[in-house]
């Protein structure tokens, strides 16, 4: 169920099922020039779009813009500052949380994002705890590659030049899903450089096509297939687990 | 041309032919039993998309969360404090303005978001005008509804019950491309009361099912084809005007 | 009553026949060559001070300053970010809200204003309508201007070249009530140009002496005074509709 | 001259004569049964307007609303919180420093305002500090009970029941510019006791009618005036030494 | 007792027998050529853990960091914006509130954190009076220097050359506790000049190696010794005034 | 050398020597019956200080407060909220580059951390992206237990019970540091329970005395000592390798 497609009372509905809403939360920033800008927060939807239909699952709006100041000397990313993103995520909890969703699950594409949503989970969960009041809902954040399986599924498809940005395992998801997006460029060099994030200068000093790692040319329509076929289950099994945690 | 469908080196070589960038944005709100959570982001995304395959534009990806505050004692509604908004928006502006866009129009679906993006402008626009360095970018927010000859068709094709929320025309345009959204559902009273807006439990004493002033049931398929089909060229026109614009 | 030149006590025994209190709220900022900086809050704290020696009113402290980034380039101009502005009003807010106040009533002198205010009153009942409590008072904003029969007044009054800064309107008002303030400058051109408002250097580019769209020179006493003749008693109809309205 | 009397031309031509401004600021809060909630606003503004018309001077409006929590449990205090109030001088002082004033004075009516007042001046030179820039203006803080003569002038006027809010002093200023202020209240006890300062209602615990210290009944229109022309000249002197100060 | 070397449940312990918690707090920043970058969070340091071996009184960590923007120009110094201070101080006092502190008592060893410290106890102290709730702890502010005969007993020691930052009171602190902390440096002039404190660069403009009117090298170990040997019971007995105070 | 126990003069000199600086940053926090409040904030600087003796670096005063809302259900915890911890580390970073240090060492000693730290860094490298000016600094975070060779030797140490709160490695380093800290209190039960990490009363009703995972009564001198001669050689080379990185 997908609830920007939804009614409001059809969410009401939904509620006397379950209270766990699937968030699907990435970033839109340079992949390389083989991956879509909109690769982070694509692999999310498209994990989540997919498994929506095969499960009894709630999938919220895909939250599409993160942290990715460290490709701003890329032209069309799009970051937010740390802080603007952890008040909006508290926004979107808040407004869940009123509706009485208790588990909140927060499907990630981008690893730049990942202490920024930590960080904004505790400061939700501050306003609680200051407070000495206990916290009606729960947080989950789960990026799409650590769901059980797929790690090692990635593995087993590139042994070499998978890397940690503009890995071919992402791209691989958003050409199966769109295949128009497939693009052929030549990689120069064939396996980029690996380093340290910093600021954006510093990153295009270090990364000159964009890539870290990875052989972006690796990716096939078939492969990312194959990756969402093995993440939906996942997905599903994972959010199952967390909506029925006994609360002590 | 879709930002996120695109690689940076494709938006580098956009930017050499253009400076503009259109970004739809909206809201995720209750819109009374027949209209989507989502209408109010997906109408500016339907209407800009369907412009992108007939001009040559540059579409952001969705800001789809808005400031829909008094909409959240209505179930599935996410809303952003204003603040936040406004922080966000600066954000997205901030990163299109480093990669050199001079035009960044905002098209917007829900009148609730109006106040808070014309803040956020000229909070941006503040940190400009106490330096006294020129800013180097314009923004420009037009409501869908308020593009050229939109407003006297919706008035021909519902000259009673078009109200102000939940109303038929933004939930013909999201039926008209989501065939599967068209709900049946009576309207009771058929058309909605009016009132101020103010807190979310005072909206639900007033507007019990979420609509204000409208009938939805008038939406159709047909009549949402034909709002979209009039608000394209509408729409490429007022980008083409504001890109041309003299600047002093 | 004025709540500057009243006591505690006296207030406490107001609170005991009203809850209402009228807040005159306007900017200080650049009027063209003949308006005085301050144009923007006095008039709505002219008006709203000859409709206390009328009705049974309160009447708070003038908010001064209010957001007029634009003006910044004009030597004299001072400007609230919008942030700001909206922390404060929602300070002034909060602080009425505690004593009892159930209407809350912006009299605005200044179009710049609108968006912030309207932004500062959907974060403040945001923080209720999270919490899903409804918010014990209701907030109203009018422009002066749009008081019943004021607009077509100004029509009547300027058929040609009232504009939309530094009206002649506006400053026929503090000519009315400071008849010291009378400036004789000749206007060059006589009707200003109109135009987009964007940051400070940007407006001062567009609007050479400040004006957009208006003859200043055409403001006299006389026609001042018959506007504030006529605001006052409208005035005082709208603050006792929204004082009287009934709750849902 | 007035600054909000005056048009932008005319701040224009002052500026090339002085780089100095005055802003008149207090708070708007409880003074107790004979003191007008506008009194700490009201005696800067007293001050500095009668200064206006003897020196060469230039008056801000005044700043009116302060740090005032403590009397919030008396109707009709209305209270910036600190981080509001900061955010709000930091406008004020980037405004007209933008404008290339140099001396930025505030005259002050508010014991309470102080912390606050120059917390925001070291968050304002803090923005240069850390970039390593020389702050091109330099601020200033005076309460008007510390200008030259003025603390000794109160103490032989009022030898017993000066106290530390609402005092016979700043009461009797009020009357002297507004004598309709006057009010007639017997005070029980005679002299209001002392201690310390903290939230709202341990404040109205501790001082049940307001009054800390002081016995306002000793405020007379006479006293007043005194203390108003006494002010003035030192107004004046304070200003012209801040002027003139050498800077390294 | 020291809180950061005991352990939870000896502060449960703690709190049975009272409710009182002592912070020293203090900067990090230049001390001229003879003074510790540390001398103003290691003397309240010093003092509070001297005094914690005589008496049954809580010790917290020390608040090394304060408000320092003025001293930036000097290598070493590390300082939080007004605003950053305040909102930790917030925090510390939010979480000793919550185990139940009534009385949370700073120590200060910085002058320049006054304002700063003050105007956080209003943001705090707001929070309750604007909802009208009594806030269950109360906050006091002491300078070492202010406690009982210390500003006496250092006007003996150092008739000539006190001065007000790198005095030879607070160096000489240092030294007793640190011996080898103890620098011989000609002081050059001998005795510093006065003058106001704005932003860093005209704060070393005017200072040239950081003092103001001192003369740090009057710094013994055996002074020191003194000032602490006085400041212990004055600390003890200033902290069970404020521990027993009647709550009104 | 320790920053706070020089001099500016002293720091100025080491600046020519190295651009380096380490910051210890902990958390105070409950650790069990066992464990010292200050265990987090106490590690660091124990590491730090003991390298120091042995290398040519500088190490800053101890951050000594972090984010521990988790805690906060158990007496003596004092924790920031993750924004406010972010906007100190910010004011932190901008003084010490301010003086010229381009390598900034965040030495920590609380997982509860990491995130927020990581996003601090972001938020200050974010401002330097905007703009896209080059970051003058290069920020490095590492844990201590991940220093080369420490989580070995922790697993050779306590190849059970080790946990990941109050852990006997953290508590043998403090009481190797405080032989006074070593407290004996019997564990019950032997190993503590793992869970997820939510809010205050959350964490509470599931780990009752405040270990997750941990038997911290493993805890000796001898075996912390040996942690702390590994952690200084292990800190030195890391500090090394940051500071002689080449910059592309």
């Amino acid at each position: 169920m997908l609830l920007a497609h939804s009614t409001w009372p059809e969410i009401d509905a939904f509620l006397k099922t379950s209270k766990t809403v699937i968030i699907p939360i990435g970033s839109n920033e340079q992949h390389g020039p083989m991956g879509l800008l909109g690769t982070d927060w694509l692999c999310p939807e498209i994990i989540a779009h997919a498994a929506e239909k095969q499960g009894n699952i709630l999938v919220a709006p895909t939250f599409n813009i993160g942290m990715a100041q460290h490709h701003l000397a890329f032209s069309g990313t799009i970051s937010l500052r740390p802080s603007t993103f952890m008040a909006a995520i508290e926004d979107w909890v808040k407004s869940l949380g009123r509706h009485g969703f208790q588990h909140i699950y927060f499907l990630n594409g981008h690893g730049g994002n990942v202490a920024s949503i930590e960080a904004a989970f505790s400061e939700i969960y501050s306003q609680w705890s200051y407070k000495g009041i206990r916290c009606p809902f729960a947080l989950k954040l789960t990026n799409w590659w650590d769901l059980p399986g797929i790690a090692s599924l990635c593995a087993r498809q590139f042994p070499v030049g998978h890397g940690s940005h503009a890995t071919p395992s992402e791209i691989a998801v958003t050409y199966a899903a769109y295949p128009d997006a497939v693009r052929n460029v030549p990689m120069e060099p064939k396996i980029a450089p690996n380093g340290p994030i910093r600021d954006a200068l510093d990153y295009r000093a270090r990364f000159a096509d964009g890539r870290i790692g990875a052989d972006s040319s690796l990716a096939t329509i078939a492969l990312g297939q194959e990756i969402i076929d093995a993440a939906v289950p996942a997905l599903l099994k994972d959010v199952e687990k967390f909506s029925t945690e006994v609360r002590p």
